[in-house]
């Protein structure tokens, strides 16, 4: 027996989550830590949304809760250095961007080097940025799906950590498409932070190019 | 019994297969041919290269073969136009570009109006163009696949007819992945060949938008 290797696994990881709207990937989390699956715990819910459905999910399940409004902030990184601060409050170790639809800064990814997940309902580089199910619709591709990735300073650039994949039928449309493919949101980004919290993702930055992403889980 | 169904089934599909190199999915539609599950003949395979193992398949097949080499041409439309007169001169219905390593002008899509296919290995519109398996490598997706299409004006941006996903995998590099890829081809090829066949396949360019392509088993 490895005593890192128990202390790695009796420490839940500390999530701060970021949501905008109905926040299902939130509930998501929620659930799988519920049923002791995830050994993670969210210890803070930012939305820039007053109204985001997804805080009243977080208050249900006696999370703390903050709302920054951007439009309060005079700049993306003014904005981003109060996420941070906020974050920071909370002992945030892993930042989970669940239906955020704000652009994070450098200032966000620095603070968290290797430690913002994006869940993007396309298989990256397909379909990047909004609406992707509508863009994978009107493309007529028969198999979409979503993409778990490490953000960085791109619009879903970031090191792909793990996708899944759905078929796409003749007959949907965006919101069936939307359906579907939220259906293996909620298995792959509980699974990703799964990973993390039990040290499994290793960021290899060694080769120069783009970051090579690994899960091992022989590690402790 | 519908005799216009009845003829449509009994009449094979000509097909004209262009490749330029080891002519693995050429073989695919030979050997779905000669196993009676794909109703079609081909008439006549095209390569730009003389020395493509591809026309030696085509040989023992005892398949008509025709080597244009595009240097010899002043220009691509006119290396299109002798494409056409030879995929005339045998009858060809729909053309195949099996491994094809030219692209192809107005001059071949305007002989055969949504009657030239591709096989591209990748889920387009992910990583279109040349080397696409090792563009998947480098950009670290976990899914990738294979798209047969419609070949339109631009480079692998044609029309969706299906596609088939692989997983990719951390220790791949680009010859793995092009061994896995390839598999499905030889299953996605043929199979789409077998839609357009038995008159399956319609393509619905009424939207005003990008045409639709839908498959339609109850077809004649």
């Amino acid at each position: 027996m490895n005593t890192s290797a128990d202390a790695a696994r009796c420490t839940p990881l500390v999530l701060g989550v970021l949501i905008s709207g109905s926040g299902t990937n939130l509930q998501a989390i929620i659930d799988r830590i519920a049923e002791g699956q995830l050994p993670a715990k969210i210890a803070v819910v930012i939305s820039n949304v007053a109204s985001a459905k997804g805080l009243d999910r977080a208050r249900r399940a006696e999370i703390p809760t903050v709302v920054l409004d951007h439009k309060a902030f005079p700049s993306r990184a003014a904005f981003d250095e109060k996420m941070v601060e906020t974050l920071r409050a909370h002992d945030v170790e892993c930042v989970v961007l669940a239906g955020f639809m704000r652009i994070v800064t450098k200032v966000l990814l620095d603070a968290f080097p290797y430690r913002v997940i994006n869940i993007h309902p396309s298989l990256l580089p397909a379909f990047p940025g909004v609406n992707a199910q509508a863009q994978a619709v009107a493309y007529g591709v028969r198999i979409s799906g979503c993409t778990a990735h490490f953000v960085d300073a791109g619009t879903d650039t970031g090191p792909v950590i793990a996708q899944r994949s759905v078929d796409v039928f003749e007959r949907d449309d965006e919101e069936s498409l939307r359906k579907r493919i939220l259906r293996e949101e909620h298995v792959l980004l509980p699974a990703v932070l799964g990973w993390i919290a039990r040290g499994w993702l290793e960021v290899d930055t060694s080769g120069g190019g783009r970051p090579r992403v690994r899960l091992n889980p022989s590690n402790p």
